[in-house]
């Protein structure tokens, strides 16, 4: 069941650098707070990516992603950004993902959906996910 | 037809500032580049949005974005980046895009579907397009 | 005494978009740690820049950097950036910043002095600090 | 004489991402400008960067920034940003360069100073320049 995958939540402050001249923040700057959390979700898991490239020579990178904008952030907002593994495949993952105002869960920023594949450090080529990450990732999302 | 609407093409190159640590452009920028063309398309029909927002009071926002990655954009690549409006509504466009390193259409980097709405520039709430511009946007896609 | 003056520090993670092909942070980007440790020091002091504009009508642009790079920051360091008011004038401050790798205070990785003016939000000319966060930042520096 | 050095000029439009809730380009954003006008002037003596590192074995990274912010740039302008070599050194050099509205030369925008030094791509140590490169920019700045 979907309500059984954990979440995990991350929060980052908005900065002027992230707003633009409209007054609220940039829309692509979004996709750079959804990779945030996915970065700290693996360090949270034990896995920091410098690590993951010079021992397991794994990179990796966003192949698809998906996003509706519901509510603008602004600037000095702190934002909560959930992070859920929806798919676990050998070389890669989809994240389902939302970006809320700490404490408003009523009133979404936004949604979305990212698709990220494994690929190997040298040859870029699609590779397994390193197999102690995708257990890890496994036993997490039960 | 599709392929009766006109499509433009805008240029840009790939600096420092565009990649990251893996060596190639960083995801999100991708959406960056994708934001010029249609703003270099609303230039190049005439209607900046500076203008846009100081007489006809409007401000467009993206409320939906989904790209897919093809292929790595890189340092110094020359990209060529297509706007073409799929659908024109009374408040709202969507755009399909794609982007190309210059002189490399065989190779597309990545496709994307931009939806964009027209709000009141002061009360960030749906608004019509200004009728000039719609005709314009009209004519240009027949 | 300049050994007197409270010396704050905040911390930020690097994360790939900080980062470029050379593999190591854009150094444009340290500007923007760099103004997010001024950001944190005045929300610290309890004066969000939203509400010095809102209530206040007062805004702060930088009308100088100057930083030299000492050595570079890598993806998912963790940085520690310090904020000391240096001079504190009617309509001015300067500050002289530093950014550490956490828990490395032996080898900083850049040192910046950087001015910034205080603005009427709505003329955009010069005016006064709020009296109220003069006296706090007078206070603070003591 | 200064005046007989060569000065180069180069053109970029402001975007929507390039500016801040302020309304105005975010000032970290000059330092990507004045970056960009270093690489196309490498590009127009005919050094790409690609080619120094993959074939030289050279990288370049900034050791030093000064930035003069004189007025704001806004969304859409058409910046002029200039680059000329002041010295010249084994392993660095030092620019001046000035940011300008296009054809508003009386009312410069910025003016910056950056040091750039030169290193070994593998060893990251200061390394002389190619002695080609250093040869075709001795020349051009006469």
């Amino acid at each position: 069941m979907t309500e059984a995958k954990a979440c995990h939540w991350f929060e980052y402050r908005v900065y002027w650098e992230d707003t633009d001249a409209g007054g609220v923040v940039y829309h692509a700057r979004y996709l750079n707070f959804l990779e945030r959390a996915r970065s700290d979700y693996l360090l949270a898991l034990g896995y920091p990516q410098v690590t993951l490239k010079a021992r397991a020579g794994r990179l990796f990178v966003v192949t698809h992603a998906s996003i509706d904008y519901i509510a603008p952030a602004r600037l000095e907002d702190e934002l909560a950004v959930s992070v859920r593994v929806e798919q676990l495949k050998q070389a890669s993952m989809v994240f389902k993902q939302a970006i809320e105002r700490r404490g408003s869960a009523a009133t979404p920023l936004a949604h979305a959906q990212v698709t990220v594949a494994c690929l190997d450090a040298q040859s870029f080529k699609p590779a397994r996910l390193p197999p102690d990450l995708a257990t890890t990732i496994q036993q997490h999302i039960g």
